[in-house]
């Protein structure tokens, strides 16, 4: 079989999974049926390579080609999630673990011996889209969300995430931080889809490598207005926290554009509103307070910071407050690990990536991390015009299995 | 007892039912418990006044002072509404009942003999702010609600009027139009809180007679995006719904302000957007999807028109749709009653109103009828900082007593 039969091949069979027949997006969340569904495709694929699926104390599930334990912190990891955004795409996570299994298989077929065992992960609940914290998989086994507080998340239903997995059959009490897994893992090296357009524009660039993860902060002004009746209040009169939203987003909008370089090749800042709650929210009253969000990132720290002091300026301008709701400083792959893939697929492009990752829990961990990006010809992501040809998923493979023959050989 | 203290005991009875006491405004919505306290309210000041209350199919109370069937078409009608919008204000209703009660209570202690019966009214469900129908209690009995209609409308837990009457005891398969009723009605007059500064800036201008309310339009524009991600895609390459949102509200508020000439004194023009709906509203989600609700209204048909014109080419030309969901052409009320009012009242302003009202349904149903209004200094309104000073209710009182002379005298 042609390696892009045999992508197409595994690649369709995830296809139907959570897809809704009218956006063709995916709702792939974490302990639905749809997860169960992918779970059990995953064990089953991994049985086919011979390898066994084990679970650690956040149910991510990893399968292993030699025996971790017997060379502790040497396993040369990858891997990604199965999990998606509401209607997301069907490459964003899928495709690293697609792609995974697709190198062991070609790596096995030609003999190769791993003096290091290689793993298999597939990273549960990576998108946070049921529970709201992005990447609990990871974040639950390296300590970075407490056990007890990942417990009492609720989804839109009110349901826990403890009455998630009892729901699911699984005992919550045993959720939590996993130094023994951990300790397997000497490297990890996750694939994904590119999520924007970095590699559209290069000459012939199927694949590039992740250099890091961009400073991002989400942040929350709060802008007030007076209550009053649409009909009998002259617009001299009006104190319209709507009204300032609107400002305030445009002014959002401005505040990345004047910092942005990315046009002319230079470094990217990007700043977005795209969640408003409007009070009271009736058609005939003038809003009484709007909460706008504002996502910000870059790559560089100092262009966000730039962008996110204008913003809390303008939104105090308004008469509102301006609160941190969080903020990660840049976090880096590991300098060594680039330059060795940089040296395997010499001529490859070096890209920092404006999204999180469980790449990048594992690196703020202390794990030597890096990644590779496969090409996204629609550049855009979390959403069903997502894509990558299949070609370049090919390639990704390749590259992958390159990659695990260097690290593990 | 003085009229200001009489005033104030009617009153400070009403100050506790429904008030929230995180915001001092009230949530007295249509078939709750605390619309039954208000209406075994209505019900026992009616008694204490020596008049029985009928309901009619709508649930309206209605308590006549003198047989109204002895007089078919001849009955002198007043009052108003004691529900009220979410976080609404003490005054927007309530009022005009209290006022029509002590109304009637001045004039039976002067020793007023009625020729015509007179009629104190509480119309339920003014504000529409369980099912979304403003005036439900009028348009149900005139018909411009249809009763299989407004069995069916819901609330925001899913629950159908049918269902709430069920729940408060009543029998919904009753609910409809009731021209008996409304043969009992020669004319309608409903005093009102000013729900704007009109009669702030006057010298000495407690009370107003309403000649007509504004006309108004609610339209819902469309604005199209696309679904990406908010870190990765480059600001050049969006296609962002909320900053098209942004435009188009401040847009609203620009085609307003660029007619309304009500700053020299000339003739008042607004629009509002006070309604959004985000999609999929995530925080680092790029919107693909936004709905901006606009409410216009104004003194003149031709600038509303105007106003609605240019927003619905700005819509369109942010490759959005545009419909109107509701379209009320000015509703004039009673020329000659205005006039007899006028006569009764001499030297009170002449007003019209951008609210609409009960008064609104029962002149378009053919009713003759007109309003009073009664002073309000924050010109404030559907807010709890709407109020009223004590004197000037009073003063709004003595109004209601001579307009009720001349006509039932």
């Amino acid at each position: 079989m042609s390696e892009t039969r045999r992508f197409e091949s595994l690649w369709n069979d995830l296809h139907p999974v959570g897809r809704d027949g009218g956006s063709g997006g995916y709702r792939r969340f974490a302990w639905t049926r749809e997860d169960a569904t992918l779970r059990e495709w995953f064990v089953g694929e991994c049985a086919a390579l011979g390898l066994d699926v084990t679970e650690d104390r956040a149910g991510n599930q990893w399968a292993w080609w030699g025996n971790p334990d017997d060379a502790p912190g040497e396993g040369v990891v990858t891997g990604s999630h199965l999990d998606s955004v509401p209607d997301g795409g069907a490459f964003d996570g899928p495709l690293g673990v697609v792609s995974s299994l697709l190198a062991v298989k070609a790596l096995q077929e030609k003999g190769f011996a791993p003096r290091k065992p290689i793993g298999v992960v597939n990273f549960v609940d990576e998108e946070g889209a049921r529970f709201g914290v992005a990447c609990a998989g990871s974040r639950i086994i390296t300590g970075a969300l407490d056990a007890d507080r990942a417990r009492s998340l609720t989804d839109a239903d009110g349901v826990t995430m403890a009455e998630a997995w009892q729901r699911a059959g699984r005992d919550p009490g045993t959720l939590g931080r996993d130094d023994e897994t951990l300790a397997r893992v000497g490297t990890f090296v996750e694939l994904h889809v590119e999520q924007g357009r970095a590699l559209i524009d290069l000459d012939d660039a199927p694949v590039a490598i992740g250099t890091d993860i961009w400073p991002h902060g989400r942040f929350r002004a709060d802008l007030p207005g007076r209550a009053d009746h649409a009909g009998t209040t002259a617009l001299g009169n009006r104190d319209d926290a709507l009204l300032k939203a609107a400002q305030f987003i445009e002014a959002t909008r401005g505040a990345a554009a004047s910092r942005d370089r990315s046009g002319e090749g230079g470094d990217r800042v990007v700043a977005t509103v795209g969640k408003l709650d409007v009070v009271p929210g009736g058609i005939n009253a003038i809003a009484s307070h709007v909460t706008a969000w504002v996502d910000a990132r870059g790559s560089r720290e100092e262009d966000v910071r730039a962008v996110v002091g204008e913003l809390e300026e303008r939104a105090r301008a308004l008469g509102g407050s301006w609160r941190a709701e969080s903020w990660t400083p840049t976090t880096p792959f590991d300098a060594g690990l680039v330059e060795q893939l940089d040296a395997t697929l010499s001529g490859v492009p070096l890209l920092g990536t404006g999204a999180g990752h469980d790449a990048g829990i594992l690196a703020n961990h202390g794990v030597p991390t890096a990644m590779l990006f496969v090409r996204n010809p629609t550049g855009t992501s979390h959403s069903p015009e997502e894509f990558a040809e299949t070609d370049d998923c090919v390639r990704g493979v390749e590259a992958l299995v390159r990659v695990l023959e260097d690290l593990a050989g």
